[in-house]
């Protein structure tokens, strides 16, 4: 199959949001490779910085919005879910995908779009890319929880989990919290050997390790960013010593855990973004009905503490949450303004007469 | 903001479907400029039969789908809907707005597009307009539902809404049922008076009525057709005479009907698509929570009739539901597959090791 580069032409009216033309509007198109142009442009620790602030002005107006659990698709070999959010001004949606065989047939196990459009009209003005952004996304949301949540004094971070996550987490804790000894470990040595290339590359501080009881040793925060689809307890209270955060990335779908129940049930605060759906897809799912949890929004808004004392063990139970992909699309948006690669899509039909639509057929000449 | 016409390469591996590239897939696009032609060449009546067929078909395996009521959106202006549906080995789902206003800013009032997508690897593989299509399957159901419901020698139709949706269902039950008169009504008398253009071109006898009372006389089926969004009640017992069809379209989300609720009461035979949805979005809204419907796959598989005798009074209460799209996505698909103007759309990445990301953005040379 033919891969089309889409000619790039300056589009002069996208500063103008929403901006009608005389006969409607184009989809602006962000591909992957405009996407990773964008984000190679700035640095991806500059990209997660802007959508952690982004996320962060969202999550103040955390009431303004509309939300959804997300609805999911399942079959054999994989789960196609959508995930809707939407203010009165602004509705956005993210597709993605969880298929762990794909990588043996070249394809990556996550892969993710979503499209920005303008409550005004209902008319989808952006459709992007957000397998790239899917990752930076997340790495954003864990160090923004991370701030509230870890001891301000972090240094060293425990990876478990080398996967195509894992360099983002790096690098936004590196450079938004300040850590700069990394302790990796995964059960493919060649996962482990990529990233600590890739960290070294940075200039960080890297360990190798070879088992989890060796990775969290000495470390101020564990993060936990497997792809193994069961209830994995690859982390359980005795593995946490006193005063450590736990930023948990990889438990999202129900049946689909990281942490054990101990280490949950002893944390002195676990914060999630959104209860009803991480009480489905989240660690959590293995706790009752009625654990307690704090939301991402009450951290931000100042409403709940992160951490009271320098003893506490903390936990972030990440599963993604739309609106996070809200603020990245937003993101993406700023970002295309200033681009002059920027392409425009014809995806839906300009009418001469929107009431009309059976002259747009009929107008061709055969019916 | 400048529209770009896509180049049209032809895409070789596009009959082989699914299958992969070395470096993944690309996912073909069908622009509305694209669906406007393909439909075009085939003639509207043609493109109806198919997709009918194509939803009869889909109808017999019922259940294999997992069905969802659709997410909507709701603000002031308008409504932003997604509707997910599959199958163990193909997921879609339809984007759709509705915004009564949008015609005064020259955008169609519902505008959508679609996604069709391979369970085994989660690919997005086609992206298509779907606001013409729309139509095509609205018509190309009530066809469908009115040949196990209307009588048989129906001839006459009246069509009450002479909008966007209107020339298409007319032309779906003149060839697909053999209808031959028309009788039009519209508040606006514009809109009839289009409509009859259009359909005297095409060598259908029609008559422009001042009232509904007037439109129904003599008429072997009466669709319903309004985009007003409210409780209207525009037809009722009174004006369905017996034996009559009434093919309801226009009452398709909550506050939105166009039938009197004594008309569905009498009705020898309601039928909706999928009861879930329709009970909080269609006619049936304003009925008790167990009235008695009939499904339309129980019509196409012979589990319940559509009509009993020449006297019966029999209601589709339409309100379009997501395995009409499914269909319609697969015969695009088709479609697509003997066109040469079809273009592949480099949405997604496509990595040299799909469990490194990060070297997407990293190969790019900044970060």
């Amino acid at each position: 199959m033919v891969n089309i580069l889409m000619p790039s032409p300056k589009i002069g009216a996208l500063e103008h949001h929403g901006e009608l033309s005389p006969r409607g509007l184009s989809t602006v198109f962000l591909s992957a490779a405009i996407v990773a142009s964008m984000v190679a442009k700035r640095g991806v620790p500059r990209c997660i910085a802007e959508i952690a602030q982004e996320i962060e002005a969202d999550l103040w107006r955390w009431d303004a919005f509309v939300k959804n659990a997300r609805t999911a698709h399942h079959a054999p070999q994989g789960v196609i879910e959508l995930m809707p959010v939407g203010t009165t001004h602004q509705y956005a949606f993210k597709y993605v995908n969880g298929h762990p065989d794909n990588v043996h047939q070249g394809l990556p196990t996550v892969m993710a779009f979503g499209v920005l459009a303008d409550m005004a009209t209902g008319f989808p003005k952006m459709l992007a890319d957000l397998t790239l952004s899917t990752a930076l996304r997340t790495a954003a949301m864990s160090v923004l929880m991370a701030r509230f949540m870890a001891r301000p004094q972090s240094r060293c971070m425990a990876i478990v989990g080398n996967g195509a996550q894992s360099e983002f987490q790096a690098l936004g804790f590196a450079h938004g919290l300040g850590i700069t000894h990394f302790r990796l470990m995964d059960i493919d040595p060649k996962a482990s050997a990529r990233l600590a290339d890739h960290l070294r590359a940075e200039g960080l501080l890297v360990q190798v390790c070879n088992s989890v009881a060796d990775a969290v040793q000495g470390a101020d925060i564990v993060t936990t960013a497997t792809a193994d689809k069961r209830h994995a307890c690859l982390l359980d209270l005795e593995q946490v010593a006193e005063g450590v955060h736990v930023n948990a990335i990889g438990g999202d779908c129900p049946g689909k855990t990281e942490l054990g129940p101990r280490l949950l049930a002893a944390a002195d605060r676990v914060c999630v973004e959104y209860a009803p759906q991480s009480r489905l897809e989240g660690d959590v799912q293995q706790m009752p009905e009625h654990f307690a949890v704090v939301e991402s929004w009450q951290l931000v808004q100042g409403l709940q503490a992160g951490r009271l004392h320098e003893r506490e063990r903390t936990v972030f139970d990440s599963v993604g949450f739309a609106l996070e992909d809200f603020s990245t699309l937003n993101v993406l948006w700023r970002w295309a303004q200033s681009d002059a690669n920027i392409a425009a899509l014809p995806l839906l039909p300009q009418l001469d007469d929107p009431k009309n639509l059976f002259a747009s057929v009929r107008k061709l000449g055969i019916e």
